[in-house]
C-alpha cells in the first residue's frame, strides 16, 4: 500500500524535475468503459485509458485533489489509522484549492485514487459507517495497533461482533465451519443466533444490514477464496433483496476496477418467488417502482443464469413479494427447522 | 414477566367463567394524557383510564388481538425466545380475526400490552431490528440459552460488539471505566474506539446509530443507576442530534408509560452551536425543514433547560450546522486529544 502511494509521489516528483506538468494515467471509468466480462463473472473496466494532466485547467483541481487524498491516504498508512469516506471529506475542509464541494466529490476522487493505483480504499485504510455483523466458529487474530496478535473467536458474542476495521484487517486462523450463511437483515441474523444456526448448519453466520459493505464482501469473499467454503445468501423476496445477493456473487459497476470483492460461486437460496407459491407465504403487493426494478434486472447482463430469469419472472406474475420474515407465519423456528435444510439440502 | 401474563390471562378466564364479556383496563395514550413530569424528569401518562371492552363492537378486534400478542409473548418467555416486532406481525398473518393490516397496528398492540401489563416489551423479549454498539471495558454475563454464565469482556472486540437481546439481558459484572460515552454514529465510535478513547477517558463507548434503540437507553440508564457512571452524549451538531440526546435524557411522548429507559443526568457535550463558533467548524446551512424542527424543540416542555434555549437559539441564528465529522478539519485525533478533554473538564 505504501510503496504504490510512495510510487504515485516519486511520479508526480520526477515529472516536476523533469520540468513537465505532471499528469496521471489511469483506467476510464465512463459507462461506456464498464463491461461485464462472463469469464471473471463481474464487471470489468475496458481498455480505454484517461490522462488526467494538470497543464489541462480543467483537469488542475480534480489532479490536485487526487494528490492530495494520496498524501492523507499515506499518513493513514504510515500512522496505521483508519478514516471514514466521510472524515475524508471533511479533513479536506479549509484547505484552499483542494476543498471538495460535497461528499460526493471527494468519494468520487478517492474512487480516482482506487483506479490509478489498482487497490481498493480499505488497502489505504479508508472505511465506510460500518453495520454489518458476523458470528460463528471463526478463530480471527488481530492486527489493529494495540490488538496485535490478539485471538479472538467469532462465538464469543452472541449478538455478534461488528465488521469494522478490525475485523476486515484480521487474519483468519481456523474455522470448523463448512459454509457461509448471509443474510440481509439484523433481525434474521437474531433468529439464526438464537436458532444454533451456526450449529446446526455448521455456518459462519454474516449480516449485511442491506447492500452489503465492500469490507463485508471482502470477507465473503475471503471465506470462500480461503477455506473454500460455500456461500449461501437469503434475502427478502423483492428486487431489492435479489439484488443484494447479486452484487456479493457478481459485484456492481462502481467497483468493476476492484477484484476480490465478488464470489461468482455464492448462490441465492431465497426467497424465491417459487416460494412464495411453495410456501404460501404472506406477501405484500408489488409496487410500481419494484415493478420498474424487476424489469431493470431482468436486461441487466449479470442476471442471464436460469434461476435468476426464472424467478424475476415469477415475481412479475405474481405481482407480490415477500419479506424473509414471512416465513414466522409457521412459527418463528420454522425458518431452521424446515426451509433452511429444504434449501441447504441438509 | 411471565406472572404479569398468566395474571391477564387468568382474569380474562375468570371474567368467561363469570359469563362476563371479558375486558381490560389500562391507562389511556391519548395525547391529552401525556404530559411532561418535571420532578420524573421524563414524559409520564396521566390518570385518565380507559376499558377495552369486547362487548363493544369495535374493541372486539383490537381485544383479541390483544389477548392474542399476550399468548405469544407468554410463548416466547415460556421457550426463552426472543422476536422482533417485525416478527410479531408476521406471526399473526393467516389467524382469521387476528391478522393485522400493518406492521403499525401489530406495533400499536403491542405498546397497549406494555401499559395494560406495566413492563416493556423487551420484557416479553420483543426486540426492534438491532443496530447499535457497545465497546469499553465492561465485564458482562450472558443469561441467553447457551450462553448462562458465560462471562465477557466488552473489549475484546476492537469493531465493538451489537447491543441485541444478549446484550440486553445479560448481568453487569464489574467495570473500571468512570464515565459513558454516547455517540449517533458508527464513524465517531470507530474512530473513539481508534484513538484509545475508553483508555484515555476510561469511558465505556456506546454507539446508537441515530436515535437510541430502547434497549440501549435501557443499557445507559443501568450503566448511570448501578454504577453511578455519569453519561455523556455526543452528537451532531442539528435538531436531529439534539433530539438524539434528549431522548436518551428525557425519554420519548411514545414511552410514557415505561420508567427505567430514561438518564435525566446525562449531559448533551456537542456539538453545540457556540462549537461551530468556538472552533470554526465546518457547517451547512440549515434547511428549512431543520429550521421547523429547531422551532419546535424550543417549545417542548423537555428543552426548558438553559442550555438547551441557549443552543437552539444560536443554531437560529448561525442558519448553520454542523457534524461530528467535522471536527476533522483539524486533524482526525483533534476529537480526541483537544475538543474531548475541554468537554470533559479532563
Amino acid at each position: 500500500m505504501e510503496q504504490s502511494l510512495t510510487g504515485l509521489g516519486n511520479l508526480i516528483y520526477e515529472q516536476i524535475t523533469n520540468h513537465e506538468f505532471p499528469w496521471i494515467h489511469m483506467q476510464s471509468r465512463s459507462t461506456d468503459n464498464i463491461m461485464y466480462d462472463p469469464e471473471e463473472r463481474q464487471y470489468v473496466l475496458g481498455p480505454r485509458m484517461i490522462r488526467r494532466h494538470s497543464r489541462n485547467i480543467r483537469h488542475i483541481r480534480p489532479f490536485t485533489q487526487l494528490v492530495w487524498t494520496a498524501w492523507f491516504a499515506k499518513e493513514l498508512v504510515m500512522h496505521r489509522k483508519t478514516s471514514t469516506l466521510r472524515e475524508v471529506y471533511y479533513s479536506a475542509r479549509g484547505h484552499r484549492d483542494i476543498e471538495y464541494n460535497n461528499q460526493q466529490e471527494s468519494d468520487n476522487i478517492i474512487t480516482d485514487m482506487e483506479v490509478a493505483l489498482n487497490r481498493a480504499r480499505e488497502d489505504f485504510h479508508i472505511f465506510p459507517e460500518e453495520r454489518s455483523a458476523i458470528f460463528g466458529d471463526l478463530t480471527i487474530e488481530y492486527t489493529v495497533p494495540g490488538y496485535e496478535g490478539r485471538r479472538t473467536n467469532l462465538t464469543d458474542h452472541p449478538d455478534g461482533v461488528m465488521i469494522g476495521p478490525a475485523v476486515t484487517s484480521s487474519e483468519f486462523v481456523e474455522t470448523s465451519a463448512d459454509k457461509v450463511l448471509v443474510v440481509e437483515k439484523g433481525a434474521m441474523f437474531t433468529r439464526l443466533v438464537e436458532e444454533r444456526a451456526h450449529d446446526k448448519f455448521n455456518a459462519i453466520l454474516i449480516h449485511t444490514a442491506g447492500q452489503s459493505p465492500r469490507a463485508t464482501r471482502g470477507i465473503i469473499n475471503r471465506l470462500n477464496q480461503d477455506y473454500d467454503l460455500p456461500v449461501y445468501i437469503f434475502t427478502d423476496g423483492d428486487p431489492w433483496g435479489i439484488h443484494i445477493a447479486m452484487v456479493i456473487i457478481s459485484g456492481s459497476a462502481n467497483a468493476a476496477h476492484l477484484r476480490g470483492l465478488t464470489t461468482p460461486d455464492a448462490e441465492w437460496i431465497g426467497v424465491w418467488g417459487t416460494d412464495i407459491i411453495d410456501y404460501k407465504l404472506p406477501t405484500e403487493p408489488l409496487t410500481e417502482f419494484d415493478h420498474k426494478r424487476l424489469r431493470e434486472l431482468k436486461n441487466d447482463p449479470r442476471y442471464t443464469g436460469d434461476i435468476w430469469q426464472r424467478e424475476l419472472d415469477v415475481f412479475l406474475k405474481l405481482e407480490q413479494k415477500a419479506e424473509l420474515e414471512a416465513f414466522s407465519r409457521y412459527g418463528l423456528t420454522y425458518i431452521v427447522d424446515e426451509y433452511l435444510p429444504a434449501k441447504l439440502g441438509s
